[in-house]
């Protein structure tokens, strides 16, 4: 691939195209075959986190996961406790930012979120069972003997840390305080380098621990999931004003109904469309040392400018 | 200590009240401490972590992972990590719990439960930043560099699986479920055993496990720690009728006001004090082969006969 260029041809769109498809569709098999060995035995409560996992989302954090294990030559499998875990927390944190003392949505990509189709006590439960459960997983790897301990527990660090009071839960905590407030642009860097990007960086960094890759690749990795995460965010916003509503699942509009701030909001339109490229930029800029095995998280990042949701 | 016996002389009694004195400040000490490390910067989030923390509450958990691993003749300092996270387990159940959605409750300890005091959004955040946090907390014992890391990975696991979908989680669905509704003996116990006792069991593992015990002692302690969940809340129930509001710190009739099932409410106050005593005395028997170095928990165990909070 030629990494000079600014956007991605017919050709090789629809070829992308086709290896997204399989990606995602090796996530969602992986992610439904770890969940039914864990939870082999139904209980109420496995209803409504199945509702919650199964929810037509773009697995891009179990994705990343395995794209991190690939390029440090790891075996995919061993990676899948990892890839359930990061998809799991991603779902637990959804369906708790949609309740009614959060930002109280009532739909999710086209269906009911959590907590309409089941109730607030139970959509609580569900996440709460979510978050213990990709612990669960993660802990449940130990079923690999030849996977390294040391990593394996260096990685539940990561991920939790990512996901903590000092990851995620506080990007949460900022954009909620952040509501009709004027906040500028550092601020709303660091609620979507919070709330966002750190469970990006965990994702394509936990693929890669596992698979034991060098210290300097693992840093150029983690830049460019940073950046990743940062043009997602950033599509992300400018989605909620341009989008198509049956694209999204949701209608769109709502960042500025609930008076959010946004890229779009805070720098025009055109501004943010060009930050978004600029960020794409910078994930591929990060690849250079990587050869063919990143083609496919170069993609990935050029995806990102055209995505329709 | 005579094991035949049925309570405490009252020397005996002051002598464990000060031992357990003691092992409730080195607890508290070693919480706050490992709290302090893994969260130097203080974010709004974190003061209401620490208001959850904070509360007054017994410390049994901790307590317990000091016990097993005290039995299992290791250093104590090794298990401050999963003493520490067990607590952070313990404090969100109840924060999530108190929520308007689930038990409703204003008053914690004779505080305001976390959700008045910080509102329902704090809360549900602060609840997943302790349960995050406890996975944190747990893979940061990596730092003892002798401290066996398939025994830690274990550890997590049951850790996890104690307070997840098949455990804690099932028993406040089932609890919740069960309000208003004719319940038996079986379904009583179930969801006690899995709302209470399966922590209490994962503690009193967690401390042993980390140390080595050999698997028979290890099946004994359970046994003790299943019994001891079982006593704790058949005495929490005779508490919520007969108990002290001030020693409660929370309104007692609670469980009546609430419609939930209880021992006193199932066989009579006497019929449920024996019962007390039975799984007292069933924690004691499983404490045959450990001698003197199981003394604490054996007095732990009539001490629940007597607690008034």
């Amino acid at each position: 691939m030629n990494e000079s260029k600014k956007s991605l041809t017919a050709e090789e769109e629809a070829l992308f195209n086709k290896w997204l498809q399989q990606k995602k569709d090796f996530a969602e098999n992986s992610i439904k075959e770890c969940l039914e060995q864990v939870y082999p035995e139904k209980k109420a409560i496995h209803d409504v986190m199945n509702y919650a996992m199964y929810n037509g989302g773009k697995r891009l954090r179990p994705i990343l996961v395995f794209e991190g294990a690939e390029i440090a030559g790891m075996e995919l499998q061993k990676a899948v406790p990892a890839a359930c875990a990061l998809e799991m927390i991603h779902c637990y944190s959804l369906v708790h930012d949609d309740l009614p003392a959060m930002d109280d949505d009532d739909y999710r990509r086209g269906k009911l979120s959590c907590h309409k189709a089941f109730g607030e006590d139970m959509a609580i439960l569900a996440g709460d069972a979510l978050l213990t459960g990709a612990f669960e997983v993660l802990a449940g790897a130990i079923c690999y003997n030849d996977l390294e301990r040391t990593r394996l527990l260096r990685v539940i660090g990561e991920i939790a840390l990512a996901a903590g009071s000092n990851g995620m839960i506080s990007g949460q905590v900022l954009d909620l305080k952040s509501e009709d407030q004027n906040i500028n642009q550092a601020d709303l860097r660091e609620i979507h380098e919070l709330k966002t990007g750190r469970l990006f960086v965990a994702s394509l960094r936990a693929g890669a621990i596992l698979g034991g890759l060098d210290a300097e690749s693992l840093e150029e990795l983690t830049l460019y999931a940073e950046n990743f995460g940062l043009a997602f965010q950033i599509t992300d916003d400018i989605l909620d004003v341009i989008g198509n509503e049956q694209d999204m699942g949701k209608p769109i509009g709502s960042d500025e109904k609930s008076h959010k701030a946004t890229y779009p909001g805070l720098f025009g339109m055109e501004k943010a469309q060009e930050m978004a490229r600029e960020s794409v930029i910078n994930c591929i800029d990060n690849l250079r040392g990587f050869g063919t095995k990143a083609d496919f998280l170069r993609y990935l990042a050029y995806y990102l400018l055209g995505r329709s949701n």
